[in-house]
Order: structure tokens, then sequence, then C-alpha cells
């Protein structure tokens, strides 16, 4: 089963933005079994994506196109697809009623060129949008499946995971690729690395790779078997080994997040836990990550964005001479701000974070990234620092998921294995 | 000048790394002219780099090509080449002694492998690497200019600035093409595109596009012009017919971000202006974009996430009769907790936020998306109900961009025109 790629573009092929979607694309057509033969790019070009289209179509048993199924006049995809289907393009019902809908629902009217979102070539199928107004088209060119989806990641992810790999998952049926993600946080891609040792020797079946995207380490796990079957038994034996070399540090797996991962184990825990927070330097960031999570208000009532010293004082109780004394970013006023939003929230646990993001108010010894971290929980109060790496964005991001994860582990009962 | 760009490697075709050589390979040479027709990648096939270069090389009249010349026996880029150009691989002397002493002065043997990294096909140019063992290749095939170039961004990006963009820059003989981006929040794509009419023709230079991300709509424009000069001044012309058309819907320009263009607003206000928040859906998200930006806490000192009816009562005084009567996502509710905060923070203007991000808790009345924002400033204080697309996540972000919105719109002293 060959699958070739094809993104559609004037800011792709000019560079101005870098295209992701074809990456993506790619593992999931490889993880069911597919030979991703080519990538192409081109423009907002109708001769250049039918030259696109006829050339890739001859080369694999499926495309995907993400882009050029927009509202507008550079969107050109399904004319290029309607010119080497030889069709004429038919307004498709189902989709018109679909964007009356969607617009009435907003009551807004429609703007006449959207109309132009309904159209699809005669004899070809369209695919819903459950996230934008741009309907999908699958075509067959030859021998080649061809799938036409919108370039917005989200909305191209979405209508590939419900309408093309199921397809070509059959298709590719019993060639089995299997695959498996678990999720760490704490530990560096090295260390992580350390602890696996041999499990991430290269050419081991399954295989075991690390990723890292936004602080969190994951862990791939790729098992090539003759059947499905095969394939999960390996793959559970080998999370088992990956989890016996990391433990704890691992919070979830496949789409599993930090967040939900904290809030299901609030969830779980006896006596309908709570957690408050009372943030400096990380602006709302923990608050804005616990309440990611749908259902979240069932653990989480209350949250201080305290910027300035005097917000410290009034909404928290921090006393003016301990900030005088021991300035902001300190272990003290890092307590404080977490016993304050504790018992002002009357809340089980209340993290509070004080440090300094940059790029600016760093001294010798406050360098930019120290963060103090503290926890109140019905056993006590503690507190860490942290010298956080990376630019303001970076600091305030991993500061936010070590706080999540130093709840992660009293709630677990353990120490912080790092 | 028609320009193509091949990108080589299993790691890309497969997904497993994002393919940024070719968006920066592309703004290179549009920059200095070039239409770029087309970007492909293949994997490491000696076959699929044949036909990729043959058919790349007749649409183009320089191909750049990025990877397959490393040391192992997946680089197959020079084979590929010699195949096309139907000519032996013979030793570079000259390269040769320069792999000797790259060597030498790490005072380590060369690999026999790394003795490949000198083949360059009969009668091909070999482009010296200052930064690693891989030496490119130019050779003519047919009538295109072909450079292959190291995978590695670094080893390319210098390869290709010193003896690839000095042959097309002279090639294209000061063919300008500039570019600059226009950013806005608030109207959809269609009806921006609606605002800017003919600007956005087909053919029109500069050309005028709009790209979607993360619910700002952006303008793309695009200049071919003789000279840098003329192309400045076209855009200069094009961007204040944008600006005409769109008005105070463009909030800013090229890496300009939303909570940044506030920030700069409020800075620049007289009688230096606050801002205080009090979040309820978007759980700390405003605060934390306020707080993105450095220096923000010249203008943002107080914030509250009131996530609990008991929360908006107590830290922002909202009447529980208040809340009884009208509901929590309720323009009462909003208003009062808009003037709480901006009591409680003594802060010139506040933004409050309540609504149904979902996935549950939506009613007919109130659907999913219900968001009531309120702005309280020092002239009073007003409520807008917005149903915003979309899932939790989405209807998070974009409420609070549109409360940054709606504080953008009263520090320009203007009613929002949506």
């Amino acid at each position: 089963m060959n699958a070739c790629i094809l993104s559609i573009g004037d800011e792709l092929v000019l560079g101005q933005t870098v295209d992701t979607n074809s990456a993506w694309l790619s593992q999931q057509l490889a993880a069911v079994g597919c030979d991703i033969v080519a990538h192409a790019t081109v423009g907002d070009d109708q001769l250049a994506c039918e030259t696109a289209i006829r050339e890739l179509s001859q080369r694999a048993n499926v495309l995907v196109i993400s882009g050029g199924i927009g509202p507008t006049e550079d969107d050109l995809t399904r004319q290029a697809l309607a010119a080497v289907l030889d069709a004429p393009l038919e307004r498709n019902a189902e989709w018109m009623e679909a964007l009356e809908t969607f617009f009435a629902s907003r009551k807004r009217p429609m703007p006449e060129i959207n109309k132009v979102q309904a159209l699809i070539p005669r004899g070809a199928t369209m695919l819903y949008n459950h996230a934008g107004t741009a309907a999908g088209i699958r075509a067959t060119v030859g021998t080649c499946e061809v799938f036409s989806t919108p370039g917005v990641p989200k909305e191209m992810k979405a209508m590939f995971t419900r309408d093309v790999l199921p397809w070509v998952s059959e298709k590719t049926g019993g060639a089995v690729v299997a695959s498996r993600t678990l999720h760490t946080f704490g530990l560096g891609e090295s260390a992580v690395a350390e602890k696996l040792g041999p499990l991430m020797t290269r050419g081991r079946n399954p295989s075991v790779g690390t990723t890292v995207a936004n602080g969190y380490v994951s862990l791939r796990l790729n098992v090539r078997a003759a059947s499905r079957e095969e394939g999960v038994r390996q793959l559970d034996d080998t999370e088992a080994a990956c989890r016996g070399a990391l433990a704890d540090v691992i919070f979830g797996s496949g789409t599993d997040a930090l967040p939900a991962a904290v809030g299901t184990m609030l969830k779980a825990a006896p006596g309908q836990p709570t957690v408050a927070t009372a943030e400096s330097c990380t602006g709302g960031l923990v608050a804005k990550m616990l309440t990611d999570v749908g259902g979240s208000s069932g653990y989480f009532h209350y949250g201080w964005v305290t910027y300035a010293n005097t917000a410290k004082a009034e909404q928290l109780g921090v006393s003016e001479s301990l900030l005088a004394q021991h300035g902001a970013v300190s272990e003290p006023v890092a307590i404080a701000m977490a016993d304050g939003a504790r018992s002002r929230a009357n809340s089980t646990y209340a993290l509070s974070l004080t440090g300094i993001a940059g790029p600016d108010g760093g001294t010798p010894d406050k360098p930019v990234g120290t963060v103090w971290i503290a926890l109140a929980s019905p056993t006590g109060t503690t507190a860490r620092k942290f010298v956080m790496p990376g630019d303001r964005e970076m600091v305030r991001d991993r500061s936010a998921k070590m706080a999540l994860t130093m709840l992660r582990f009293a709630l677990l009962g353990k120490p912080m294995p790092f």
C-alpha cells in the first residue's frame, strides 16, 4: 500500500509556514502499514495542483491532500480535482444544509463566498467537517483513492481520523504495525534514556524511542507483528518493562495530558479533595491548565493571580515584612502564598508559584528561571526551588507543569524522584 | 526564474522529523525573485531520488536538494544524481584532502565510510562544506541547475548562502519579492475577504491572501518588483489599502501578538492604566495571555479565577441573589464580576468572563460556547454575549482573545466593529 501526501498553499510553498501536516499524516499512514512514497507541496495555483494530483495519484494507492478548500478565491483544490476527474463541480445539498445550520446557529448570515465550499466534483463523495466550514472530498483518480482535507491542522486531523484512516487500515489489512506512547515529565531525555537502558537498543522489536515536546519526554513503542493480537501482547510486555524502569515518572499514555491525569487522580481520591492556586510568575497558567479539563469544577474552585506584591499581601495575606525581608521570589513567600490560598479557598491542597520568568528581572543570586513552587496540604506545606531553562514562555510553561507534578506525587503519597 | 526544492530522508517522509529546510529555502529563494513551483520529499531510496530529480529539474531553472549526502549506506543522493546525469562517480581530490585534514585536526582516523563523501559525478562541481564532512554537488541537468546540499540545517544554510544564493540572485537580476503580514482578530476569514474585495483578486501585484491560525485571520502581502525600493513602495500602498478596508480590525503586523499589542497600548496610554481580570470559564487564560508579555507587571497586578459560585461571591462580591436569579453565565453576573475586580484591584479596567466551555453544561438556552464578557472602565461597564465555536479549548481560547480585543477597542476609544 503506497501513499503520497500533497500540501497546498502559497504560505507553504513560499516558506512562510512550515508544513507540519505532512509529517503528522505520514506518521499516521506509516503506523497502519503504508509505505510513504513522497510528499509534495505546491502553491495556490490550479495548474500546479492538477499536475501534482495527476503525478502523485500515479505513484500511490492513496493520496491525502491538505489545504486549498477554504472559501476564498485562492482556494483551488476542488477546481483542480474536478479538472483531473474531468467532472463538473456540483453543489452538495447535504453540505449546503450543514453550512446554513452552522451560520444560523451563530446568528450570522452566510457570506456568499462560503457557498463555494459545498461544491464537489460529480461522482466524488463529500467528507463531513465537524470543526469548520470546508467539506472534504473523496474521489477515485485512476487506481488511486484521493482524499482532500482542510489545511487547518485540527480540522484535517479530525477528518483524517474519521474518514480516511479506517479505509486505509482496512486496505493494509494484517501487516500490522501497532504503536503506543507513554508520557513523562520531570526528567530530561538522556536521564530517561539511561533508565530505559537496553530497551532502547536499535533493532529491538518492539522498538522504544524517545521524543521531546513541550518539556514532556515521551516514549514511542512500535511493534511489527504478524497479527494485531501478537503485536498488542508484545507491546504489553515492553510497556511493562518501561514502567518498571521509570515507575511514576510516567504520568500517562496515548492522548493523556498531564492536567487530565492530575484531575483523574483528584476525582478518584477519597474525600473529594480540591486544589487552589496562587500564582505570580506563571500569571494564571496553572489555573488555566487545571481547567483545561472538562469537569474540573469538581476539584478547582478558586485561583489567584497575585502579580504585584500588594496583591500577594491583600489577597493572600502574605505579610509585608516577609516580602520586604526575603523578596517576592523566596521560600517563605511561596509558602505564605500557598497557605493563604489554601485557607481562603478552604481547599485540600494549594499550589503557589513565585519566580523570575524574564526576560528582565534576573540577578546573580536569582537568575531568570528561578522559581519557588510550594504545595500546601493537610500534612503541611513544602516548597522547592527550581531554575528552569529557556525563555519566558518556557520558564512559565515548565514551572506550571512542575507544580502539577508536585501535586501528582503528593496524591500518590510518594516523594518526587527528581 | 522557477525553483523547486527537494528534501531527501526516511525520517522526513515517515514524518518523524518535520521538514523545516524547505520552508527556509523557499523564503530565501522567494526573497531574490524566484517563483517556487513545488517542494517534494522522498525517502532514502535511489530510484525515488532519481525520479524526483528528473521531474523537478524539468519544471524549474534551479533545484535545491537537501539531505542524502551523509556517509552511511542510506545516503544516496550522489548516486541518484550520477544516474540522472549518466556520469560515473569520481573521487574529488580537493575534498579528500579536506576530509583528511578534518579528521587529522581532531586526531581521529578517517572512517573508511567517510571516503564516499568525496565522490562527485564526472562533470559536476564540488561545493565546500565549512561545517561538516558532506561536500555539496552542483550539476546541470538539462536546463536546470541542481544544487545538492546537506540535510543538517546549519550545514545546508551555510552552503546555500555561500554557493547557491549568489548564483540565483545574479540570474534573477534584482527581481525582488518582498512580503508583509498583517494580523486581525474578530472577523471570520470570509468576512475579512469580503471587506478586502478586489484587493484579493488573483494575479494582482502585490497579491493579498488570507491564512487562519488559532482564530487569527492574517493577510499575506507579496510583491514582485524590479527593485527592493520599488517593492517596498508597492507594499506600502497595498498595506494602506488593506488598512483602509479593515481599519482597526488589524491589530498588528509581522511577529506582533495580540497580548503584546494590547500591552503596548496600555503602556502608551496616558495615566498608566492598569487592567485586572476575573475569570470563570477561561480559568486564568486571560491573565496568562496578558502576562505572556515581558514587563506586563507594569499594567497587570491582580487576577482572580473564580471558578465556583462561592468564589465569585467571596472574592469579587457578586451577590448570591444575582447568581441565584440569573445564573453564573449571565450579563448581570459578568458585570458584577468585572466591577468587583476593578474595585478590589483598584485598576483602570477589569475584564470578566463567565461561560460554558463544555463539553458538558450546555442547555438549549445557553449552549456550549455561550460566553459573557464584561469590561469595566472609568466610563462604565458593558457586557457582550458571544457563542464561540469549537471544542472546550477553542471556546476558551477565542473567548480570551475576544476579551483582549474588547479592551483594545476601549483603549482605541472606538466601538468594536463586529
